[in-house]
């Protein structure tokens, strides 16, 4: 019963044979291999983006960290939530790799709206030196509680940053439970609205360890490749990163695992929705779930080993409500949910 | 016949094999997992240093941007040869991980003596707060151009640097070649001279892309740790790096491959040097010759298949030396080495 | 009738005339000079804080941020309120100097909260190497909007931050208004609530461009020194900031100015009270006013060019209430007041 | 007997007199104000560059970091030479200010070759992403030993830049006395020839502290204003710099002090050159002498009171020749350097 993280499963068979094919012989290193271009050209096809500067990366914090650098002048700001990925779990890596730039939380929790965009871009666009000035816009799909932006809603936030000349950067280190949810195609949910740049993620859905960065202005190509050897972010055996990621791009084995990990997340939500005592922060759209449980109840399923994050402690008032934070990756059965689910009732 | 860097040949089929190993279940992530902290110990072993601190990171310029970022203030000047990988070859880094420190170069070409850093520390420690201040000394064993310092060589420099209060940094990119071709411990090689600081490499000798970063003196690791995750070097799942290096130390594979590496590298001068025509720029001591030839022969070799590094064109005056260099990893054959020499001949 | 900033007016003539008594014959440069020695000796016996490592720079915001820096690794996090003028003034100049850390917004607009600050120190403090960790805390004192904090209040904050181990910065751009309006001495409002470093403003106070860095921990005053130097901010005719900080501590003159700022902020403030339209939006307690008058009220004060700061436009509605600030420094006299409020009336 | 410095006398009267002029009423801050207008305006007739972007900084620190930046990535190299004070004065301050580049040595002590700045413009320009990247080349004049370039040298370095798509910066911390020397117009020593951006000194020839930054293309004007108030050397009271600088360049006034200074430096050149037991280091061009005398004769200068600056002690053999720097600011007077030539004959 492992719904501890998407990054705690193992990797897919089929990434695995793909490494082990990748392992023979000699090939150029530092990422001008066959392997390295053939992932690159099967990237742009999948964004339908045939001019992109595409660079895969080995982790989710070094995509968002170099994506925004490559937007962002130190002196400007970056526009993300208040539970960002960006803000809150990657130990000033923003910050550091542009140079010392200023996040400014916009929105309430893990959503930004339309209206509070404006007004922050407003305020940092006015010309004035003494304030940050205004740099991207970081938006993360699926969002890091577990919810989805509508199309509509990414482009109304895209139309915005557009207006006032700022980028557009989004966080998909679980792009593909986003796609898988709702159906749309990788283009009509990034630059067919605006977007700028992308987090592709790849680690938290079955990967070892490679994101793509995707940078829909090749413009900005030149910048990103110091930007990554200057970050020690240049793999010298770049064929095992794309290797991965070729595999995880081929007869669509990507989407297959984000469909199974969001039928999971789905399939635990109703069995934890059938319980009263259960209550939803957040309605789960993906394969994350945010809900309080009684304290009760979380030392009974972690008596019988679930493993899921929990927000507080064993201790105190067995009926106090306690939040915890469930996800089902690729890898997780439903067995596992139906045991969990049989512990719970 | 593939010399043109070490880190263009394939993983070593145990290093392989031990991936897949760990590739079953889930396991706690951000190096919390088991295989890590036996990696971990693993090291410690090796070095007979049971206090050392010991990281896992996936490229050789994050182990020692990391490593000399946790030696050296933004206004301090780090001590290196000019042809030192830190100074030449990555980028800015150690500028960037620093925070703005000075790279000042000491010795020539790619190794130092004890006078050159005798002045060098004199004058950076003066205490004049117009100048960069004394900072860290980093030493590439085996260097950059495949040669040794021998154990009393380091020894001597260690003991400046100790003199006047600077921390030693060891680049180990090839620390196993170094060893093997010593002859002696890890232990002998670094904290017994007063090394304080390791990156202990792993790619270039037969690893997907693992290094490890000691440092000796354990007061270091928590910034080490926040410099690592700031830095985006931080993987989740971090089984895959630990099994790399488990299955490395396992039964003195490091040391095999090493050993073979440096074996073929003399097998490979020695047959270059029955050639009239080929000098030598350094006595080739460890995997790797930097020699020159005259173009007519690199137009031979290359005409044939020969793959390294010409440091210079085939167009031009056929008796003209060109310089080149040529490495040997694990992974070359001694029929790839027979074939090329046939081929000088 | 010039309300507009604190750093609009004239420097005051007693500095003006020690300037130019400095001004004779060769002294040494870079800091080492007689004058200098003197005065931050006397910037010691003003703080009776005999270890004290004492700087003088030229602008509010260079204090501030090389303070800061010496209490925040790259890693850490700063906490100050929403409307510091660290945050929302400084264009980044701390994420800069600090080399790349983190502002968290602490506490509603100008003021932070012993609770607040609580919550945000144990959060930052739990070890977690994802998140920013616990740095200093920077406090306002006359605060943005012209508030105070009491002694009481200001002792509630450093004690929480010494219970979590981070140090207190102070930043007094307007230190002697606060002096003056609280009464106390320098060493009561600073160091003997727990306060580590102070930005000591004069600038903002009758001089022409000098403020204080004082350090309590002499620890700190090498990384000082050289943050300062690498800043670009050691002076080479430093005598000219020493002579005008001499000045400004001789026979009072610094509580005497802040003195005649503070009563004349008060009489204005009591002339605005008169005003049915008016509206405070703090209560003021220093030099500095915060209101809100009808447009028509602002149409007609600036029409008979009284100079202040308007947060909004004079075209709209007539009744609207628009905000303003009003600022008395040390050279505003009762005359420009009494000129203001009969235009008001 | 005040050789030790040029940042060692006294401001010059008539700018004492600029500031109490200024020091009237009530201006705008931050550099709004008509003085930094006329300024500003003054310095673009002086360097007949109507289009530049000018600005007024403190130290000569402020202003070759932020001039630099302004043409620097951080994953450049800017170019200088090994006694460049950008490299050997200023504390990592443009490493640090570029955010992280590096600073390549090309040529010997003070001066530059066309032929050794090809080679190394050639070296970092060729797209290798390993290496630090082409940045800017900074040329000090008059040089750090008080040499000058010729305009033809100049010119010849700068054409070489220009080839290889490389900005060129000038620190002209002693401009003055290079134009005074050359006998040529500002406009002919930079612009004309090539140069970006100037550093254009004032604090070392008479003023309290102001150096202006030119930069003759206005596109970079924004990111200066930006770099200049996240670096905190925006002054509130700006008015006090502008003044210094519109006296400074009025009716000649900063050639008149330079041509004093170089007038002395020549007279005390003169005087040392018959005494045979004194050895030039390099051929004063202007008001910096550099050379070596015998300690005996040291001993007796400073027994004597006088002050320069010594490479070396007094202590030793008698006889050694030790190396000073001799340095006549304006103020210096014609008797002074005859006590001086008295003492020593």
């Amino acid at each position: 019963m492992f719904f501890a993280s998407d990054n705690t499963g193992p990797v897919h068979p089929r990434v695995m044979e793909a490494l082990m094919r990748a392992n023979t012989g000699h090939v150029p290193s530092y990422g001008t291999d066959d392997l390295t271009r053939a992932a690159e050209a099967r990237i742009r096809e999948v964004f339908e983006a045939p001019e992109a500067a595409v660079y895969l990366v080995a982790t989710g914090t070094t995509a968002n960290a170099l994506a925004l650098a490559c937007l962002t002048n130190p002196w400007d700001t970056v526009f993300c939530t208040p539970e960002a990925h960006v803000q809150v779990d990657e130990c000033n890596a923003p910050e550091f790799y542009t140079g010392g730039a200023k996040l400014s939380l916009v929105g309430a929790a893990d959503k930004m709206t339309p209206e509070a965009l404006e007004a922050a871009l407003t305020h940092h666009g006015s010309g004035d030196v003494h304030i940050a000035q205004s740099g991207p816009v970081s938006l993360t799909q699926v969002t890091e509680n577990g919810r989805l932006y509508a199309l509509d809603e990414l482009r109304a936030l895209c139309d915005v940053a557009q207006r006032h000349g700022s980028a557009v950067h989004l966080d998909g280190a679980r792009f593909a439970n986003a796609i898988a949810a709702l159906g749309c195609t990788p283009a009509e949910m990034t630059w067919k609205l605006g977007v700028d740049a992308v987090s592709f993620g790849g680690t938290k859905n079955g990967l070892m360890g490679v994101e793509a960065v995707v940078l829909f202005d090749p413009a900005r190509a030149r910048e990103f490749e110091l930007r990554r050897k200057r970050g020690a972010h240049l793999f010298s055996k770049h064929r095992y990163l794309a290797a991965q990621m070729l595999a995880y791009l081929e007869e669509g084995l990507w989407l297959e695992m984000a469909a199974q990990a969001n039928a999971h997340g789905a399939r635990l939500a109703e069995g934890l929705r059938s319980c009263a005592e259960v209550a939803f922060l957040y309605e789960p759209q993906a394969n994350m779930i945010f809900a309080t449980l009684p304290r009760r109840l979380h030392r009974k399923l972690q008596a019988a080993g679930a493993q899921y994050t929990l927000f507080g402690t064993l201790e105190g008032d067995a009926d106090e409500p306690v939040r915890a934070r469930f996800v089902c990756d690729w890898s997780v059965t439903g067995e596992q949910i139906d045991d969990f689910l049989r512990v719970l009732a």
